[in-house]
């Protein structure tokens, strides 16, 4: 049974979240792609992950009507879905309110990949303020990620990965929140010097085959 | 028995305080109403919280005299009992010296509201610096945080919030810390930029209704 | 036996300062006058705590011979002996690296009473540098003390505190760290502005009477 | 067996690196030379260090043959081995992106020896960017650690240590993070103040004979 399996991954990556320090409370929510079905499996609104079994995890279509479970999905299921419907090849999606990628995006900077692990998903862009859980948020995500970003912040609000694999957007989140850090304090010392632009490239040509940067 | 279970309550938050670094050793105070009466449950002064028992804990009128138990009432009593007869549906308190509110406080900036999640809290405002314990010190907070304010800080000192339930008042008091933390990064960057103002009255509105935000 | 009670005090606040994040490794030190006797429990030179027992900790005399034990004492005994002559009423010393009172050392800024529960050790004076474990490093942070004071730092080094009692030195190593941190970071803010002179005053009084501030 | 011994300790301290919050996921490598031989013990690449067993450990020719083992060793490997053929005393080596030792390498800047154990490590130069794994890379560290050097930062990627144990040079790692952290604060503070150049000789010379400092 698919349902079972995606929903095992997505719980085992919302707590992976929450050890981590990635999201607080439930201030965050994670998703993935049933594989080989218009489906997603997706955290529900304002239930502490601990709290959860795998089964308790909504079933939700591409356009966000639930299909199986008895919670209420995500408030910010419209962006989830919308990501799925525009990227043929995401299948994991993890929102989070990290301190550094938040405060860079209340600067509005676009973080730059300042390290070897960062050059799959940075530069971040940043995404203009949208009402949380409106379809204008969703928009402007889906927008600003366009068809090869794989994270981008959300002015006054987070960030957001998505990736072929959930562990793969999981493992973006943490690295965002890392370069995000780095940046912010190199910043504050005049210094916000990323990765040259031509080792971005190949980093990230080496990243997303899976080889070590 | 209901001082049994408010005390429940009041030493359940107090070690959820101690627990997630709000409050070090025995510098903050948790406090509580009990429901229907004019009677107060509020930590004892001076004593760590994980050496309590629930039936430890002091239970105080409005006007601060000793109901029941053999401790002694935090020293902040008057400020707690303050709020509570000013402010007929405020049912918790949470006071806690938290690291990036009391360098906010010393700054003497009211924190906006940076994130959604704090909409409910902020902007949280300064009550200007009176010698604690004093009766001083509970007039000037009552007055600060007016008759719609949950939170506000005291300068050279930390935050306090208040909210229906003490559940809301301790999840403010790790909003507003986080959001402290959020307003102080932000503005050594030169960017202490809140959420639209439109958007914040929408999720205040939100959230004291319960709703994800 | 007296020296066994004074050894398992100094353990266990030598244990407390590893658990708390102030002393890293075998980086600092911690000390106990035995009560009625001219004589001092050290922990030892370069040995991990957690891999000590109460009864392997030196006991040398206020001018720093060993007494007991067969381990060697701490390389900044001279320090410790010092302070036990100079201030009769001193019966515990704490040593530690932590983050904050290292930094506000090198910028040789003396760290004002911020906040209430700082106000018995701040303001915290700094000790002009001398090489670790010298007689100069010893005399320079008496002069510093002078009669009064409860803490220092020395500069590029660290920071010491003396109390009465070991848990005061203790409390005070914790409470002149987060002073520490809430100066540096409102230095950085342009306002490290102190509690009003008269109400440190006061609340040093309280403290110093063991009544909550 | 030595390679077993030497793997045990390769695998004791890259887990001590992700316990002390050095080493996150995978992205840090360490190495041991295996006591008289031509060989080399090193991490392997891409596997989380709490999933190895000592004998899953990649053994090396000074040249980077695999001698023994089915894993991939550590794609940095080129860059340990280069160290070990130019520095004959040198038997352990430690890399990692730890925060603050990263940002220094971004800023561009030496660390200074800021605290007394510092000062066999310190002052950290810079090694200018070069591609991870690459045979540059590998030269330019070398180079930049000439023969004298312990620790080096490499440019918007981390830091390397190197000692005559691998003890030691898992302890610079952990001190060259901390000496960074102090750097980088008191930068931003606008002094950015090392030891006195005689103390930190001085200091360097009993670091160097195992003394405490």
């Amino acid at each position: 049974m698919l349902y079972q399996e995606t929903r095992e991954e997505v719980l085992k990556f919302a707590v992976k979240c929450l050890e981590h320090g990635l999201i607080h409370g439930t201030a965050g929510n994670v998703s993935m792609r049933v594989p080989g079905e218009e489906a997603v499996v997706i955290t529900p609104s304002g239930i502490p992950y601990d709290t959860l079994k795998p089964e308790d995890l909504p079933v939700v279509s591409l356009w966000g009507e639930v299909i199986d479970g008895d919670l209420k999905p995500s408030s910010e299921t419209p962006m989830h879905t919308a990501i799925f419907r525009a990227r043929a090849n995401v299948n994991g999606v993890v929102h989070t309110h990290s301190m550094y990628a938040t405060v860079m995006s209340i600067m509005q900077k676009e973080i730059p990949a300042m390290v070897p692990p960062s050059s799959a998903f940075a530069p971040v862009p940043c995404a203009p303020f949208q009402l949380p859980g409106s379809k204008e948020l969703a928009e402007t995500v889906v927008a600003t990620l366009g068809e090869d970003h794989l994270a981008c912040t959300m002015q006054n609000h987070g960030q957001i990965t998505c990736a072929p694999t959930l562990a793969m957007a999981y493992k973006g989140a943490e690295t965002v929140e890392e370069c995000a850090q780095i940046a912010y304090l190199a910043y504050q010392a005049g210094s916000m010097q990323g990765l040259p632009e031509d080792a971005r490239v190949e980093l990230r040509r080496r990243a997303l085959k899976g080889q070590a940067v």
